[in-house]
């Protein structure tokens, strides 16, 4: 296990980024992008995720990493994009930028985005928006990776979620959710380690309930988070971000068979503060204050992220030797 | 156990809430919204919710039930009003017609509501949107009902979130959960029947998980759905609710000690066809379709009130036989 300074990881990912034909400035925003996942401990998304970025851009499903999403139809405060099969954290980037924009204009923005590619880290969307003051909702489709409640094949996504208020002093609430009761980066991680999961996270090839990530992984099925409901979830995520963007739906991606593909995303952004009343970051912050006088163990969403951002900041970035090593020989 | 028919069910709620004072139009159309609740299989904000109502009606809590929303604040696409406590269920039903006109005229709309009651079964304006061919999200905060993740002591509500999407033939996607796992009437249910939770349910009163409803009512406490998932997505939906409605959140609504009086709510609305492409209806029937193909005993969210409705169409509403006669009782 390395450790990087943020600085290095930086420099390392913008020029790997430069030498697969991403223009100087974009690389640097995506680099900053998947650097900032990495700090924040979404390691899966972070460092770990630009080799499959690389990958992409060499075989074309990255179609071109320097389009932006080209506007395709649009209504009062809703515009819907094509995101080109783009470079998916950047169209990501940039349809929240332009959300925020519909907001400022409408007190409301939404902005549906196509066959984009995956945007890496979710939460960072979300993140985005409440730096900007911003109350936000976003969230994208996948493919099929997990049975609809009742059901033994997989049929349904796990159609990331995100949820953001601004607060102050950067202590904004960030949730960002998979609709699995545990991502697949936190089931591979419990696999290597043989740690057990904290909850049952799904089924084993004989269909029983299980807290080993191996036994998920290798034949079984991982849960819908909270069961029936986050199955449910999952299905009208999918249904709406399909419709909004008149995309692909998840299971418009799997017949592709070509991997996480073509997705389609929807952003939402507020713009409270235009009807006036009490500000929008205090009272986020009243709240936060108020969970932890009831109770200082618990949790609000985005505190482990400010954690591990302002650790990585001193101590520098975790990253798997092993990636970080064919990160560097690439550069050669 | 007594099984009632529609005609008489709207009948005897209608002239109930007249004699309480609501005005012959809204009596009718609060009563049509508790019926379709029974008939959708959702007893607990249904006939049984109507003692209820009546019961706040006469304490004041709802202060006057033939009100309707004032508008405190506007932006394009974005209202903000005052539900003057008044009936939360028409309350909720004009906010979601409002929304529905705000989206025809900019592609997107947006109501936010304060100082309304209970709006009773959430999912109904679900329904309404998607009849009207509209995707739709809704929720509503609550009172502190259970602890946040890593917590002991109830702080989060468990506000219930709706989703929705058109489909064809009366076949819509109406999701309709509350952020716990089981909801307080399944729960209590269970507490009767002694039937065990198909999963634990929450912990008992010396913190041990139990799928034992009476243990979790009895000192004990509930679980968010999804554990640490729900936790997040209830305190996010709290704290939009209360920034975009510029109300109460749900420790406002605990403090005041009057139950679940002046909730906070969103009420979003999409009209995707004003952007063209493909018809969303059929875009939603399709996804149906091929769910129930992948596997025919999955569960789309809807369906279970879809059969319910048509059931008791023919074999009358299912209703406690002491609510019921407390009902006629009251009619004298």
């Amino acid at each position: 296990m390395a450790h990087v300074s943020i600085e290095t990881a930086l420099d390392t990912v913008t020029r790997l980024l430069i030498s697969a034909g991403v223009s100087d400035e974009r690389a640097q925003r995506a680099a900053h992008l998947y650097v900032r996942a990495s700090q924040d401990g979404v390691y899966s998304h972070g460092l770990h995720f630009v080799p499959h970025v690389l990958r992409a851009i060499e075989h074309g499903s990255i179609k071109d990493p320097n389009t932006e999403p080209r506007l395709v139809a649009t209504h009062g405060a809703i515009e819907r994009y094509d995101g080109l099969y783009g470079l998916g954290v950047l169209n990501a980037q940039w349809c929240m930028s332009r959300a925020i924009a519909l907001a400022e204009e409408h007190g409301i923005g939404c902005v549906a985005l196509r066959n984009t590619n995956h945007w890496g880290r979710a939460g960072h969307y979300g993140w985005q928006a409440a730096e900007a003051g911003c109350p936000a909702i976003c969230w994208t489709n996948t493919i099929q990776n997990q049975p609809a409640w009742g059901s033994k094949t997989d049929a349904i996504g796990n159609n990331p979620l995100v949820m953001a208020a601004p607060g102050m002093d950067g202590k904004h609430l960030v949730l960002d959710i998979a609709m699995s009761q545990f991502s697949m980066g936190r089931l591979n991680t419990h696999k290597i380690t043989g740690e057990p999961l904290p909850v049952a996270g799904g089924v084993d090839k004989d269909g029983k309930p299980t807290t080993d990530a191996a036994a998920i992984l290798d034949g079984g099925h991982a849960w819908p988070m909270g069961f029936w409901k986050g199955s449910g979830l999952a299905i009208l995520l999918d249904v709406l971000a399909a419709i909004l963007a008149d995309g692909n739906d998840t299971a418009d991606i799997t017949a592709k068979r070509q991997g996480e593909h073509g997705p389609s995303q929807v952003y939402l952004v507020f713009q409270p503060n235009k009807l006036g009343g009490r500000d929008a970051s205090q009272r986020t912050a009243s709240l936060i204050k108020h969970l932890a006088e009831i109770n200082p163990d618990s949790r609000y969403p985005g505190q482990a992220a400010i954690k591990n951002r302002e650790r990585s900041t001193t101590e520098g970035i975790w990253v798997d030797d092993v990636v970080w090593q064919s990160l560097i020989d690439k550069l050669g």
